[in-house]
């Protein structure tokens, strides 16, 4: 083996490794996300990576069906890798439903794998952290949707942000209104543009591609323009669908999507309503949700979603309907990145126990136990190596305090509890299961 | 779309989707595993599902490579999914560990992919549960590694298991002493199959394949044999390796891991020294791992691990010794499905407030945030229906507790709280937040 040439460790364009550093903050976001969801009920699942190629293409369109990591198996199957978790939940949903029962309310949390154009940044391989309650047409599960976004975005640590709401149908109101209704789907298409390439090109566009006339544009753009506190929304769009039986009904579903809101406490600073919002236009059919971070609005939403009348189907007749959302893992952290969010931390655990006298080993190993057992993490230096140099590993590591003792210490029964971060140190003793030393760290830990 | 016929639903030979039943105690585990690696220093990193041909292929038996899962991606590169998540630590670690540095420790949870035959019950999909100290070859890592795999045991569950240890080099000692020295690989490679075809076998392949004698192969029986407790283990082997450098260093190792993992507070009774341990042959170096339950010895090692001298000699010339054990995610989930470990539960979530009063929506959803805001998981079912069809739900899903109330009950600012299990009901206040209430949902989920 010694002769071969050496492989070169390289990943593949678009791939990635994750190092402690990004992983650390990574799990700790899945970890939030996994507790607010399942403090809603909703359960995990999972699907394989692998399906049958029909499974995936047949709802793709034609981008996804090109960026599509597809091959023949062993057994001479078409195969592809998922390339986002709504197609396996449709399939998985069709497949399982008669053991599932409804309300259906699951998340999931998952790599799926597109070969996109990496020059634009885009990775072949990323996590989508999906939620979807699915089976109920009630406004109660909307309300929920926004409920868990809300208690999300809080519990990641995030205390300025807007969920953004709108209803499909008051849009396809607005434009029944107009005289559009039959240009609602080209028009809605434009509008979307809107947060890209600005209001006198989406004018444009609708005019010159969606057979708008320059004044249906211009009231258009106002109607989708409408700010203020969301009470005053509401009024103002209700004269404006009044005759519309779509659009009333849509302004309606809103007003109780905010009153619910409310009724479960959440402030009205976390809430606009927007009728600009047009996302999903093949896919959506009533609420849709998009979250932007007051500091960074130019990122994009960071969790959206919405409801839709018919999962799966493609893979049976039963109606299906349902709603949900999904958190951008990669921009929200990349947002916490940015903002500051995120210390520079390398180990999962706060203490490191210096080794550094060789026949003391059991004493290390009982001192990191009686720590550990207080619930705290700790890592025992393994070898005896200068303490300076241990200490730079824990510099480099961000570890937050080292437990230091030679032989005269532990002969006193004592050890010295540094604060890596002011360089102070407290000598505790070590007696009744080193108390005073876990007593010493909290301190720390909480300063 | 309703014209075309239906895509039948359905998963891909040697994958499984993982319902909530199954996926809820799934997760558990993996958060267990996760808590006590931590508790120690291990960090989290992840690599790509996909890798260059040539990274996989480089150390892969003919075994792996006929299973691997390969084809050429969208720019033509020749590129397979992951087989283990060894192969990609070497190439991780030959890549970062400038970066890194060492000690370097990191665990590793994520699913691989083998092309296996599914007649022999295997899973073409499963996850991997790896932790591994790089970069020290001293015993605390040896020793942290067998506390690490008690500390999990217990935190799962477990109080009746036993985790055997060997050395390579015992083994290599006493073969070195019967004369056996240039044979020892076949030789080890019979012993290996002990537990499965018995000593007998052994025996007649130790003469006929591996070259010793008949009273050679009662002599390599007989030793391997040896149990009792330890430190006699230990006082038996230790002049059957004298004059052997190897076997002595060998012993010498197991009996500094014992005393270590002792002074950390492990009984003994999670131990045994077992001479017969022989994994891993082409891989593992020094101390091997092998973890069995007493109630099931027949499923096999549920966690095992050992020493490795070099990592990553295919990516690098720099010298990484290492030591690292996996947990059997699979094989465990079903012991403890067979020992009744895991409880019936399709809900993550503790408490369903039922739903059945329309006007009072409102109220379902403030009492749902109250509860929740004490740290419990509620689901509100989010269909106004008859209370038998929602409680009928509450049990299929395995709710422990029901909140009922309707509305004169909000108008006596009062809410029954129903124990699912035992049928029975109390009433509680909704005053304060409805702290009594909460209070009750504790009382049931602590009986």
């Amino acid at each position: 083996m010694s002769a071969s040439p050496l492989i070169q460790p390289r990943t593949l364009k678009g791939f990635r490794d994750y190092l402690p550093e990004t992983m650390i903050p990574r799990e700790r976001l899945i970890d939030t996300a996994k507790r607010v969801y399942r403090s809603y009920g909703f359960s995990p699942i999972d699907t394989p990576a692998l399906e049958y190629l029909e499974v995936l293409t047949g709802k793709g369109s034609e981008e996804t069906d090109r960026q599509l990591y597809r091959f023949q198996d062993h057994g001479g199957r078409e195969v592809g890798l998922r390339f986002d978790l709504t197609v396996p939940l449709a399939r998985f949903v069709a497949q399982h439903i008669s053991t599932l029962g409804t309300p259906f309310k699951r998340y999931h949390i998952a790599a799926v794998w597109r070969g996109e154009n990496t020059q634009r940044g885009r990775y072949r391989e990323f996590m989508q952290c999906d939620f979807d309650t699915i089976g109920t047409r009630s406004v109660a599960a909307d309300i929920e949707t926004v409920l868990v976004i809300h208690d999300l975005m809080r519990a990641i640590g995030f205390e300025n942000f807007v969920i953004r709401i709108n209803h499909r149908l008051v849009l396809n109101g607005l434009l029944e209104k107009l005289g559009l209704g039959d240009r609602a789907t080209a028009i809605l298409r434009t509008l979307d543009k809107l947060s890209k390439i600005g209001p006198e090109k989406v004018a444009d566009e609708m005019t010159s591609a969606a057979g708008a006339t320059a004044e249906q544009a211009v009231e258009i753009l106002r109607l989708s323009g409408l700010t203020g506190p969301n009470d005053q929304v509401l009024q103002q769009l209700e004269p404006l669908v009044a005759g519309s039986p779509l659009g009333q009904e849509g302004v309606g579903r809103l007003a109780e999507i905010l009153g619910g809101v409310r009724a479960a406490g959440v402030a009205d600073q976390y809430l606009a309503l927007d009728v600009s919002i047009a996302r999903g236009l093949d896919y959506y059919t009533g609420a849709v949700f998009e979250t932007f971070l007051d500091a960074l609005p130019n990122i994009g939403s960071v969790c959206s979603g919405g409801r839709y009348d018919n999962l799966a189907g493609l893979y049976t007749k039963q109606d299906l309907p349902g709603i949900g959302a999904s958190l951008g893992l990669d921009r929200l952290l990349a947002a916490m990145e940015e903002l500051g969010m995120i210390g520079a931390v390398r180990t999962p655990a706060d203490v490191l126990v210096a080794f550094f006298d060789r026949d003391r080993l059991h004493d290390y190993l009982r001192l990191a136990a009686q720590i550990r057992r207080a619930g705290l993490g700790v890592e025992v230096f393994p070898e005896a190596k200068k303490v300076g140099q241990q200490l730079k590993y824990a510099d480099q590591r961000g570890f937050r305090v080292a437990l230091i003792a030679g032989s005269r210490e532990f002969q006193e029964g004592q050890c010295q509890v540094k604060d890596l971060r002011s360089a102070q140190s407290e000598t505790c003793s070590l007696a009744d299961g080193a108390q005073a030393v876990v007593a010493a760290v909290r301190r720390i830990l909480a300063s």
